[in-house]
Parts: structure tokens; C-alpha cells; sequence
């Protein structure tokens, strides 16, 4: 997963992008990036690590211009390993640089044809940079005339046609202007704000509503599925729809899990539709679990708390805070001749045990991946003194991989892959589990927008809404998956910092 | 205020003492360091900012030895301007390196005295500089014989007879072991752990006991008030009170928010202490605000929590987190030519409308200092749709300085100082306010630990216990704060990160 | 002037590169690059300062591959500003790096042509960007029916055609090879080495034969002016002229000044030529002065040896070292609130007062450009007890810009334009003051290889070469000298280390 | 071997103390240092690497105040392994900074002495930190009744009867001054310079005359052996004969190769000394090789260029510089499974063939230590044509070593130690071998001037001046060179720049 913004200004935005990356640094933590450009010429600066590490004061100086976008970055599962950061960089045509949000299922067949065709190279083995340089093959066709705003369009009307999987992209073509597109099933989430400010409107579009409310832009409304935003460097906003069949399937994971409670995304607020998770789960936890049974209600800090607090309530249960969160995460360092002490959720979690002590305790947590983060924490909350530990997760099994973005364990990791609830409960070591059912899930959501249709809920269902994921693919996908980096088994990894190695920034090809 | 920690291990301490300090970071963020020793010569590496950015592979790898102590530390006002990172260093007699947390008052009379009597040169403006030369004073005198325990005890009796103030300590005497204690007021806590492992005993000194459990250790008790323990380079422990009438008066400062809910202080849990302090809070807004007057009951994340969840349950009242947190923070970069955006609280918090909208609410903060956080945050309860806004602190009214050792704004910056109530909610801007009553603060802390008798509470009642803090001394206390830092208006400066500036660390000076 | 290497090995190439870059370091100091490829993939390291001071243990360990180029730079007069440090990268047609030593004079004209027909876009005003990007498009018209070697040689006649100026070129196509091409003038310098080692034949290409002997390979042949050569990847060697006219006329200045005396130039040993021009000069020397009139002969060291000794051999008399040369030259810090101290050419050289006093002293230096170092060396040896000063030039008078690549300053500052030999031995202080000949230098040259048709010497008698420098074209360029930097005034700045700024490295755009 | 310096200026030192140290960065390259006094406090910056790669901008503004010491420092054997940077603080009395340039050879008994009687713990096995406390303990003692110039004099006098070896020193007292002083051997050089500024006389004290001069002082005078100086806060001026039987035995090796030969030691100009020893050892040729059998006389770049130019002379041989020496030196990065290439002299030396091609070779050295890097010249010098080559060495064999502060290697790793010169002129493979006459070096000096009555030769003679070195010393010495580190044979190491390893600076001990 990333977090993608991009943003056409009245003034300097190397601080003002600095600050949108800070709000969608939930998004990605790995790698982050910014170019910037004058109208001309493109700057940039991109390295490992999370935001506040990347940039110094040096680096920013050497962002100038009024046009800028920026990205942080996960790594992606479903794709290559992707070390590089991005933006990427191509000059012909044009000069494009673009940022991604997403996947594409079919980028090693793309690249051939690249090469083949269009004898481009692609240096990595990121699917983004695929992406780029088919964006920029098709504004070669298209703009044989001049580069205007359909020649532009026609490009992402080409592009949407060539490219299987998620993308949300934010690109800016030298001298013209910024250009951001959403994948036709509007897997990840865009949207566009505005801020009418003393020199004139302003643009910017964002991964996540949050980063436009906090850089005090307001909301305008989401980027439509295929739909394509340009904005011009002087300002003006233009939006075309470039898909044939647009249908909005967005990521439900992001409301499950990913997304900041304060963003609202495709007319949902996230926040809500976690509440809302709760009541449906609450529902549940009332059909298998006796009445008195429970004591109390504990979140998994931080991104359980609103289904847990909604549960609490519809079950008429104490809400506590059971579990204390230690925020300052160090490295483990190798030290010659010394044995490394492995980590433990211990050294993140603490249990409080005046909440656990003689207490039958419910604890919620947002989705259970691998299942070994969740079988600490019941085994903290016995040590702890709970008389009966029940397990509920407001998501339901997470059972398949992800291809649209997503890093995620292979099935095999999964713990509920090929096992019944009875079989995880055993594994995590509940007294019982109770897994919200996926059909109450979309429910939870649809409640608050009716018109949502359906969603990209893969991991849950083995539904994917490309059509191009076939077992085989999965096989070879998890073949690839070498050496699996950590998976965001919850936000264990929030504050982590960068782990990587001393001095690692900067360290990337220059390409 | 600071975090220190010592041990004497049986293997290699240096990544240790750095999860050690992890585990206390949050008791100070503004430098961090570490000593060891492998019984002869002592090994440093201190610098300004977070544990994580001070120390690096080849700092570590220069860190050998099974003995040490490490610190981290928060600005402290009512000392010097403090630049320099602990622990600090002294050759004669014997070699000592120590940490402190807590503030000496008397710092400048004995930096005169050490001078004078002892041709001891103090280097910095540091007291804690000051502190290790009045303990390597009182050690020269008191090992004329040798260099024992007893001598070791009497030079800490020696200590506690010219210091004034609050002071937790923990040293090492080059070749001898561990020495550690706490001012005759208990006013800075102090505890100890052990861990019976295959090599044998290991003991281990802290601030808070969750960095004993954090690390696998048992917590045994707190240091006693005037009390030390001398733990030798083998592993012995020994423990003598050293001063004439020692009694505990610890601040309870950090129950209400220094310390972490999960540690426990002098017999306190501290989540059970807010959990109580919520308790009476409770009582008093039932006093004051018609019941059904509040629809929803909220904390500031995240120190609030348990007083918020206690209000709202003693209230009959839905417990809501209306505020998220961003914990991602980065830098203002001084670029040239161009405006600084302020930051503001609301890039660190921000509403979720759904919770407000058309509601009464009672915001539950810990404590009021400057006013201006709870301002702002009263403001954005009302940008977000809120009825009616009323803010309850469950801490009494801050109202003094502190001089041991928490970094306090002046009188006149705060808000609560010369003004009632009614005054100070106008200016946050709340419809109501209702402050904790300094009793019941104090019951609350006593219905869990019956034993403790009075405490430090001089911020909300001025009443300061070493007898020696005058009206004149805190006149040229406050003449003195040229340039004041930011005080720990609440933990909005938690996570900051070191916006110093550009690779700071390491530029102190090595003495 | 800049120095670049390329090499196709059969081992991993980053140290060979790097080591190879160190022979090259005294043709440009101020930002040095290496890109390799394992045959797919590029990789880059890049930045600006000394090769130490560019690369460090984690950025070699980022240049894996057993093909790669180098290069180290200097600012570039009669360019633009040239920030930018090198090789370069396009990724259509196929993936090129390169890295350019000389300077285009019709640079901008074709960075226009480029966007207008090819719509590509030139990032920087960096001539070497826009050679890549007429190598690319070159070839991208040529290899139509596929990439061949043909099709390259093809590529590289349609680049002569375009270009003008001076330039030497390594490049890599991905997944190709190595190629590698010299003007039609061959003004700058590039020679082909070869090492037959135990895994079949090895070839590199360098500005210098001393490149190629330190690393252990045998000098080959120069590159003819406007001959390509092409290495495949698997060490397969072709050459082929693809100049319509070619003319060798080599840099007279490399000869004089730039080139290291162990090196050999177009079969010219650059120390037998200074050699040489010793010989020359003592023939003027004697024409000129009395008899009897000089007691010691001394160079200016480093790189006037060669020619004072051989002046004194030729005049019979003593040839003394009388000036020392400090080889450890740091930084002026800026601090705030303080004066700054002026360096001046006492802190790097310094007169043994023995040599001087009471002497006629005659100072042989290779070249005087601005003379103000020349006035200060000569009021050293006035200071010195020196009782008669002559100073001897071993080049003739430089009276012009260079604008093929070497950063000289412009007309006004050089001493000699428009003066008369008398004015400048006034103004820099000497008794007497004699110039080489301009025919005497080029005879020197010729005499050791009588094969050596004209010369670059531009900026001795003003003749360009290429035929398009206009005193518009000259004018034109000196204005754009806004903020000149330093001219190579002798090799004072030879040890500089890196001035620009602390912690400077990495902060170039990643493009 | 070191250079220090110590200045009490009218103006902040900083970078004057940079400055200087850059002069004297020949005496040392392995770490450096600098201290600084406003008159309270002290501040240090000190770390691994060359003076350039020590201090960077944020260090210098670390560093304020108008008194400072600083100092460069090469590894010395005959002490321990030494990793602590230079200078040392210690704080009672009065807090005083010193640093050091020689080595004491009974510091190990000194340091048992100082932790028995005084109980002052040394952290590092430094000599220098052992003499710091010894200076430390005799003013704690002279100093009774208060702190005076009799006292501080005194003191030097009680350091000067417990210390064997060479020191020359300069310290600073806080808030008194500046203090330097030599051993009464006068073994290692100091001097004295003045300048009389606009704000009053400003004194500088330096290991050579060319730091004085080079910074615009005037050289006054050396320090006598045993004396000490002392220069007020406020600048005065005070001199003191501190040793009973002081006598001047200065290192002759300085003279021979260490200092730089535009400085003036103890009454002798270096590079007038080195001319001499070229005219004594010309003598010696003639007695031995045959008139004609030499067609010219090379020497080795730059040390050994005024005995070579010398021997031309005399000889009437032609003087000519046949070896190049490239002054840009790299690291060897250790890659994961790549072989790593040994570097050779030939990387740092390169053979001009038009000198050699034929000829019967003089080469002059200025002297052989361990015979390697003489071994790959005469190699080169075959490989370059020539047909016979005669080795000469401006010094005597170099048969012991050096004990008080040059770091040699063991006797057995001296090619001169137990062999006749036959026999080293067969290792090192030249056709003969000619060493100057330990008497004639003697003489050279002493005719430049003839006060000076005896040298510290001991290298060359095995005499240590010092009467405590006896071979059951030497032999434990060289036990303890367990992992020897380079000596400075020649000045290959020159321009080595940090090789040590990644970022190593910084890493040392705060103490």
C-alpha cells in the first residue's frame, strides 16, 4: 500500500507536500519521495525510510517549484520487490513524473511489450515504472499532433485498456500541468480538494481525504473509477472519464483496516464504517456468545478501538482500555558474538491487569492475518489474570492474498486458510472466536452509502474483480515471495522507524 | 523530567539499556545516553534527540561491558539551560560516571562550594554535573580507608546533607558496582528489579517499573526515600538508608501524566490512579453539570483515557473517542524566502464529526497548562458540530511552577495562575469547566496506597517541600528562562521527533 | 575538464571503476559518478565532491554488474552551469548511460530541436544531457530494424553531423555493450587499454593511458577523432570511423597544464613534452636575459617541474625547490557573527628563505591565467630575500576563453588579454617576465610526435576550431558567467576536498 | 608522532585552530582535536579521520571562546594502542585540558601510581591521559594556598621528576590560561610565536615554526627543554625553567623525514638540514661508487627531494624527478564475495620511462624502515628501462626502535635491524646500497648549528636518551604490538585520507 499526493500551487510546495506525506505516512512507511517542478525542470528527492528521515533541509531546498507530487510507500505484495522509491522519472515524451498507489497484475507482460514494441527500458522490476513508461507510450501516440488536454485523456483511455489491476496514479507533465487517474474498478482510493486562496484556486488530490482537510484544503469529491483530473500549471481543472465500463469496486480493506479513521472515502466515513462493523459484530457475538458471559470489552490499540467501543455498547458491556501501547520502537543490532533478543509483542503491548484480573474479557481486534500477533495477546490477557479470554475480529477471515496493493502473507501464512474458526480459536488460544460474517461487513458499509455497490474483498472471499487472477498466478506470485518481508499484521509496525541499517537513506540509484 | 536506568548484567549490556530507554522515552526526548563498563574503563556515547536517532550500529559496537546505566532527558526547567546529554564523567575519585533525573535547587550555591573548597571545576550549567561532584567530593572524604560499601554509604549520607531538591540517581564506580539512590523526599521514583538467570542474579534499577518488566525483570520494590543500593560488580546487592528523616513525598505529577499507566509507583498503579482520579472527577462534575446535560463523554488521546472512561461510566454516560491523533510528525523547514505555515494542534488531532454533531460534550483532558491546546481543541470540538462543550480536567488547576524537575512554563504563562475557574474557561472557550479538587486528587492516589502520606503537588498547591523555594527564587527562576522551551503542554510534543535541525547529533561537546 | 572511464570486465566492476576514477581525480574535483550494469539493470551512484568523499561502503555495494562507466567533473565553462552530476540515463531507446568529457558550443540549439521534433525533455542545462538525448534519438532512428552494431555506428555518424564542440563519450546500452566515441577533432583525449586475463579479454576505455596502467591493462591506441568503438557485453571489440572528415587536433592545454606527466596523449608523453617546452623556453630565456643574470632556477610545484628542469639544465644553473607546497587544505566556516580570514597562496605554499636570499631567482610556472596567483609567488619570493624576481611561463600567453570544455575565466580577468607582455610582468610584480612561444609550444609537441598536424590552442591564439565560436558566441557566454566559479589558476585548488558544505553528497536530483 | 598547538588570541579560535592544525596535519592523520575556552567553560570537538573530516560547521560552532588547544595525532608506538582522541579533560583541579606530543615511557607504572596514591581513575590506555593526571595531581598539591604561576610552575617541575620519555605539551586552566611546557630532554619540538594585533599581543605555542608563520605570527623563540610557559587569560606572557638539569637532545628524525622542511627546529631550518645531509651523503657516494657510473639522480616525491637535489649537485649528476606520485587516494571496500585487489606502491608511484630508459639510477630516499615500499621502487625503476639502480638513504640504517613518539615497527621488522647494508641492498634488490654515516647526520645538523650538543638518535643508534629503556623494555613492547598498525614508512601514508571505515567519526568516547 502508499499514500500518493499531488498538488498544483500558488506558491513553494516542497514544505506543503512534506506535510501531506506526514498525514498519509499510515499509507507506507518504507520509502518516500518528492518532485517537485518549476514548469521546466523536474527535482526531486526520494530514499528509505519514513518521511521525517528522508528529507533534511538540504534536500528540501532542492525542491522548488509551485507543482509537486509525492509518495510513501509499503511494499507491495502481488508485485516485484520493489526497492525503488518513487516518483519515477521518464523525459520522453515530455518529461513525466509519476507516483502510484497500487498493482498491476499483468506488469511482466507489459514490460515485454515495452521493450518489444516501443524498445523502452524499464530498469527495475517495479511495476510502477511499467506504468509510467506505458503512460508515456501512449501520450507518444496521442500527442503526435501537440500535447493538449484530449491528447492527454486519450493517453489514459489507452492506458486503461493495456493495464490489469489497481492504480491510482498522480503524474505531472512538464510544462503542462498535473494529471491524476484512478483504475476503472477504483480499487484505491483518490479524491480532489480545493483551497480558494488570495492568489487564486488551488489543487491537490490525495489518497486520503485526511490529507486534504489537514493541509487545510476542503474536499471536493472523489476521483470517479477511470476517471482523469488535469490541472493545468496555471490552475485550471479539467476531468474526463477515460474508462469504457467504469464500476467503483473499492478495496474494503481500506475501511477494515487501512485507511485513517478521519478520511472519508468514497463517501464512507471511515470511522463510521467501523462503528458500524461493531454493531454488526455486536449482533453476532450476541447469537454464539451466553448473555453475562462477558465482563468487559478491550480494543487492541490503536485501530480497533471504534468497533470495540460499538461493541461495548450493543452489548451493554464496560468498554476498557485493557492493553497500554508503547509508541518508541529501536532496532535490535547485531552486535559481534552476541546473541540477538528476539521482540516480542511484549515490548509493544502491556496489559493491564486490574482490567484482566477474575475477568471473562472480549477482546476486539480490526482482522487476524497470521494469527501470532493475536496469540500473544490472548496469552498476555491470561497471564494477566482474565478468567476466559473470547476473541472477536471486526473483519471477517482473511483468507487470500492480495494482489491490488496490499502486502500480505501467502496462504499458507494465513492462518485461517483452510481452517474453520473452531480450528483458529484453538491456534490463537481463545476460549472462543467470533470473525464478523463478510456479507455483514459490505453491509456495514453500504449502510452508510447505499450506493456502493460491490467491493474489491479479496482477502476474504478469493473474489478478484480483475478477472486476470487465476490460481496459477497466485502459485507463482507466492513463489516469487522469496524472502516474505513482514506483513502489516496490524499496525504493530505504526512507529517502527526505519530497522533497515545505519545510514541507508540515500542509498538508492539515482536512475 | 528524565528516565535512568542501571544494571548489573551477567552478559553484554549496551542493547539493553537502549530497550531500557525505549521503554522510558517517554520521560524525555530531547537527549539520550548510555555508559558501560566492563570493570575498568567506562565507554559513552551520548547525543540530543530520540533513543532511536542517537544511537547507531558502530555507537553500539563501542558500548561493551556487563555493567551500565543510561538515561534519557527532557529539558528541565528550574536548572540551567541544561544542553549537555548525561551521563556524566568524573575521574577522581575512582571514576564515576552517573544519570539523574529530578532538579537540585541548590545547584548554584554548591557549584560555588565545590569550586572553592574543592577546586572542582564544573564544566556546564548542568546540576547534574554538579550532583556527581558533590557525591565524588563526599566519596574522596569517606574512602580515605578504602573504597567499601560502608564509605559508599556515608558519602551518599554526605549527599543528602548538602543537597536540596529532588534527585533519583543511578552511578558506577569504575571497578566497583552500581550505586543508586533517591532524594530523602522520594520525590522522583526509583524501583528495583531482579532476574535470577542461568548465570545468576541480575539486578536492575529504573525510573518506572515498566521498563523492569518491559525487560524480562521482576519488580522487587521501590528505592526507599534517602535510601541506597550498591550493587557489586559481582552481582551482590546491598541496600542502606542514608538519610536522618526520610520521608516519601513523591510527585504526583506523574500519576496524573508523566509516568506510563502501565508502571506502578510507590505501591500506585497508575492507571488505577487515573482510573480513580476519574472517580472523584466524576463526583464533582455530578455536583456541577445537570444531569442529562452531556451526551457523550471524550478523552484527549491518549493520557486521558482511563480518568474519560471512568467519568463516562460513573456518569451513566457514552464513552466516545471523538479525537484521532496523528502520530506521524515532521519538521517546519526554514527555507529561504518563504513563509513558515504554523502547526497547529490540528495537525495533531482532529475530529470525527459523526461523534460531535448536534451533541453535549465533556472533553476530559489530564491537566490545564498554558490553556492554549485545550483552546484550540474546544474550538475544533465546535468547527466539528458540537452543541454545547464542556471541558473537565482531572488534574486540580496548575497554578505553580515546578522546580523538581518537570519543565514548567512561568507564572504568568499559566492560565490557571491568578484566575478563577470561570476565568480560565472563557478563555479555552468552554461553555463549562470543572477542575479536580486537589483533595480529592490526593484521595484518589490514597484509596489505592493508604501508606503514602503527603506528596508534591507544589504545581497545584505551591506548597514546596525541600522548605528552601522562595517567592525570590522563583522571580530569578523565571528571569532566567531567556529563551523558555516548549513545556510538556500535554504529550502534543510526544512523538515530535528532533526538529533541532540537520544531523545534530553527536555535536556535544566530549568532556 | 572531467575525466571518464568505462570498462567490460569479467568481474564486478564498482572498485575498478573507482580506483580508476582516482587515477583520474586531478580532471575534475567537483562531483563524481559511476553507473554499472549486470546486463539488464543500471545502477548509479552519484554526487558532488572528491571520489573519497562520493562513495561510501553502502553505495559500492549498490553497483553490482560487471560493465559500468565513471566519471569525475569540473565546472565547465562555455557551458551552462552544469549542476548536475554525471552519467546520465535515458531509458528510450533501449536504456543508455553516459558520462561526457568536453563541452558542446551548440548545445542549446539542439536542446530545442529535441523537444520541437522529438519532444524530449532536457531536465537540466547540462550539455551532456542533451548529447545523451541526441545519442538516443540517433539511435533510436537507426535501430528501427533492430539494434546492431551497425546501427550504433550509424547512431554515433548522426551525432557528429549534429554536434559541435568537443566531446569524449563512454556509454552502455542495456543488455548491449559498451561504446565509446571522440569528436571529429578529437580535442579531448580518450585511449583504449586492453587486459588478456584468465577469463578471456578485458577492455577499457579512459581519458588517460595512466588509467589504464594503473589498473594493470596495456595501453592499446588512442581512439581516432571521430572513430566509435563498440565492446559487446561479452568482451567482443569493433571500431569504426564514422566521421565524414576527421582531424586529429588535440587540447595543446592538456599537454601544458591538465594532464597528469605520466600519462601519454595521442603519442605524445605529456612529461617529455613539458620537457620539451623547457627546452623551448630556456632557448627564449637566453635570448632574453643577461647571462649570469640567474643564480637558481625553480619551479612552482607540482606541475611546473618538469620544464624548470629542464630550463636549468638547458641554461646551466642550479634548479632549487625553493617554494613548499602545504598539501592539507580544509574549510572556511562561516560563523555566525565572526570576520572571515581570507586564504591566500600562503597557506598553500610557503618559501624555504635559504633558496631566496640574495638571489636572482628565475620562477618557471606551466601557465599564467589570472596572474594574481602568479603576483603573490612573486612578492613570496621578494619576502624571502629574493634580490631580482624573473618569472618564466611555460605555455604562451592565455589570452582567451576556452569553450571545449575547460572552466577558464572570462577575457576580462585573463591578465594577458590585451596586454602586452611588459604590462603583465608590471602587474604581477616580476623584473622580467617571459612568455613561451605559441609555434615553440606546438613545436615542442610535434617534435616528439612530428605526426601531430594543429592543435586545439585556442585560448592561447583564439582560433576555434570548430568554426562556430563568434565574438557574439563569446560574449554571450560571459554574460551567463553570472556567479563565475573558480578557474584552474594552477592546481592550487588540486587537494581543495570538498568546500561546498557540509554533508552536501546525495542532495543532486535523482533524475 | 603529533603536532599541537595552543593559542590565546583576542578573537575566537576556532577556526584559527583549524587553520593550524591543517599546517600541521604532515605530524599526524590518524584523529584530531580541538578545546576551547570562553574562560569557564570548556568545549571539545575531537574524532578519527584528518582535520578535514573531523569538524564540520556545527562542530566549529561548538566551539567558542578566544583560548584553545588542538592537536593531530598519528598512532605511537612504545605507548599503548592509544584509541582515544586528543585533547583530555579532566575536572580537579580547576578543570584542565591538555594535549600531548611524545610518549612516556614509564606510564604504565605512573598510572598504578595515580589510581594507589591519588586514586584517580585513567578510563583509556593513553599515555597522555596518565600525564594529565600526573600535571592534575602536582597542582592539586602546588596549589594549596591558591592557584598562582608558582604554582602552576611548580607543578611542571613535579611532573618533570616523576615522567620518563618525550613530552611537549600545551594545556589550559580554566579561567587562567595557557600552559606549555617540554620534557628536559627537548625531545619533541615546540616554539613560541607572537602577534602584536590591533587588540593587544596574542601568543601562539606549536609543535613547528611553519604553524606560527603560517597563521601571520611571528616565531620568537623555541621552549627550552624543561621549561614551561605560561600565557594568561588576558595574555601575558610568562617563561620558567622548571627541570633541573635540562638538556637538549632533540629527535633527529624530525629533521630527517617528520617535520615539514619549511619549518625551523631548535635553531635549524629543516630544509637547510636536509640539504646538508645531501652534501655529506654525496661524499659518502664518492668514496664508494665509481665517477661516471651515475647518469642521474632521482628522488623519491617530496620528502627526500632537497638531500637528492643536494647529491646532484655535488655529484655534478644530472637532477631529474623520474617518479610521479598520484595524491588521491582511496579506500579498498570490502564487497560481500569479491576478492579484494592489493593496493601497491604503484598506485601511489608511477615510473617516468624517458628518465630511466638506459641510465644508471641514483635514487635518494630519505630513509628505509621496514625496506618493502624501497624493494617496489627499485623494481620500478628495472621495469622503466634502467640499467643499473644505486639506492641512497639521506639517513643512517633505521636498526631499533623509536620510543618516544614514533611509531616504528619491531626490530624485526626493521630491514636494517642485525644486517649488514650488503646485505639490505640484496633485499631490496639494488645494485648497491649507500647509507649516510650516523656521524655525518649528526654533523650536518650541527654545522647549521653548532649549539647543539647531542640528538636523540635511537632509532639509528639504539641510545635511548632517557636511561630507562632497556631491552627487557623494548622486548615487551614489542610484545604488545600485538596487531601493528602501518608505520610511517616513507610518506606513503601521506594523503591516505580515512580509511578506517564508514562514518567512523564521532564514535569515540565522550570522557
Amino acid at each position: 500500500m502508499c499514500g500518493i499526493v499531488g498538488v498544483v500551487s500558488k506558491s513553494p510546495v516542497n514544505q506543503f507536500i512534506y506535510d501531506s506525506l506526514l498525514l498519509l505516512q499510515h499509507r507506507g512507511q518504507d520509502a518516500a519521495g518528492i518532485a517537485t517542478t518549476n514548469g521546466k525542470s523536474f527535482y526531486m528527492q526520494k530514499g528509505n525510510g519514513m518521511v521525517r528521515d528522508v528529507f533534511r533541509t538540504r534536500n528540501m531546498r532542492s525542491l522548488p517549484g509551485h507543482i509537486g507530487i509525492g509518495q510513501v510507500r509499503y511494499p507491495t505484495a502481488g508485485s516485484s520487490s520493489s526497492e525503488e522509491a518513487q516518483p519515477f522519472y521518464v523525459n520522453a515524451p515530455y518529461g513525466i513524473v509519476m507516483a502510484h498507489n497500487g498493482n498491476l497484475t499483468n506488469w511482466e507482460q507489459l514490460k515485454d511489450e515495452m521493450f518489444r514494441i516501443d524498445r523502452r527500458h524499464i530498469n527495475t522490476t517495479s511495476d510502477s515504472e511499467v506504468l509510467l513508461n506505458v503512460l508515456a507510450h501512449e501520450l507518444q501516440s496521442s500527442s503526435r499532433d501537440g500535447l493538449t488536454r484530449d491528447a492527454l485523456f486519450t493517453a489514459v483511455s489507452g492506458v486503461h485498456r493495456r493495464l490489469k489491476g489497481s492504480y491510482a496514479i498522480v503524474s505531472v507533465i512538464a510544462g503542462f500541468g498535473l494529471l491524476a487517474f484512478r483504475d476503472p474498478n477504483g480499487i484505491r482510493p483518490l479524491c480532489i480538494g480545493r483551497f480558494d486562496g488570495p492568489s487564486g484556486t488551488e489543487w491537490m488530490i490525495a489518497s486520503e481525504s485526511v490529507a486534504l482537510e489537514g493541509m487545510g484544503f476542503t474536499f471536493v469529491r472523489d476521483v470517479a473509477p477511470g476517471e482523469a483530473i488535469f490541472v493545468s500549471n496555471d490552475g485550471e481543472f479539467f476531468a474526463h472519464q477515460c474508462a469504457d465500463a467504469p464500476v467503483l469496486n473499492p478495496c474494503i480493506f481500506e475501511l477494515v483496516y487501512l485507511a485513517r479513521p478521519d478520511s472519508c472515502l468514497d463517501g464512507v466515513p471511515v470511522y463510521d464504517a467501523r462503528l458500524r462493523m461493531g454493531d454488526y459484530l455486536a449482533e453476532k457475538i450476541k447469537r454464539t456468545v451466553k448473555p453475562g458471559d462477558i465482563d468487559v470489552v478491550m480494543p487492541i490499540p490503536d485501530s480497533s478501538r471504534p468497533a470495540a467501543m460499538q461493541v461495548a455498547k450493543q452489548l451493554g458491556v464496560n468498554y476498557r482500555e485493557g492493553f497500554f501501547k508503547n509508541r518508541y520502537v529501536g532496532r535490535t543490532f547485531i552486535m559481534p558474538g552476541q546473541a540477538v533478543r528476539k521482540k516480542s509483542v511484549r515490548q509493544k503491548l502491556n496489559a493491564m491487569r486490574v482490567e484482566f484480573q477474575g475477568k471473562n474479557v472480549l477482546i476486539v481486534d480490526d482482522s487476524i492475518v497470521r494469527g501470532t500477533t493475536s496469540q500473544e495477546i490472548v496469552q498476555m490477557a491470561r497471564d494477566a489474570g482474565a478468567k476466559k479470554v473470547i476473541f472477536a475480529s471486526a473483519a471477517p477471515p482473511v483468507k487470500f492474498p492480495n494482489v491490488y496493493g496490499i502486502d500480505m502473507p501467502t496462504r499458507s501464512e494465513l492462518v485461517a486458510h483452510g481452517r474453520t474458526d473452531e480450528e483458529v480459536a484453538r491456534i490463537i488460544g481463545a476460549d472462543e472466536l467470533i470473525y464478523q460474517d463478510v456479507e455483514d461487513m459490505k453491509k456495514a458499509v453500504r449502510d452508510i452509502n447505499p450506493a456502493l455497490g460491490d467491493f474489491d474483498s479479496s482477502c476474504f472471499d478469493g473474489k478478484y474483480i480483475t478477472g486476470d487472477v487465476t490460481p496459477a498466478y497466485l502459485d507463482r506470485l507466492e513463489q516469487s515471495r522469496k524472502a516474505p518481508k513482514a506483513a502489516p499484521e496490524r499496525d504493530a509496525g505504526g512507529d517502527e522507524g526505519n530497522d533497515a541499517g545505519d545510514d541507508d537513506r540515500g542509498s538508492q540509484l539515482g536512475l
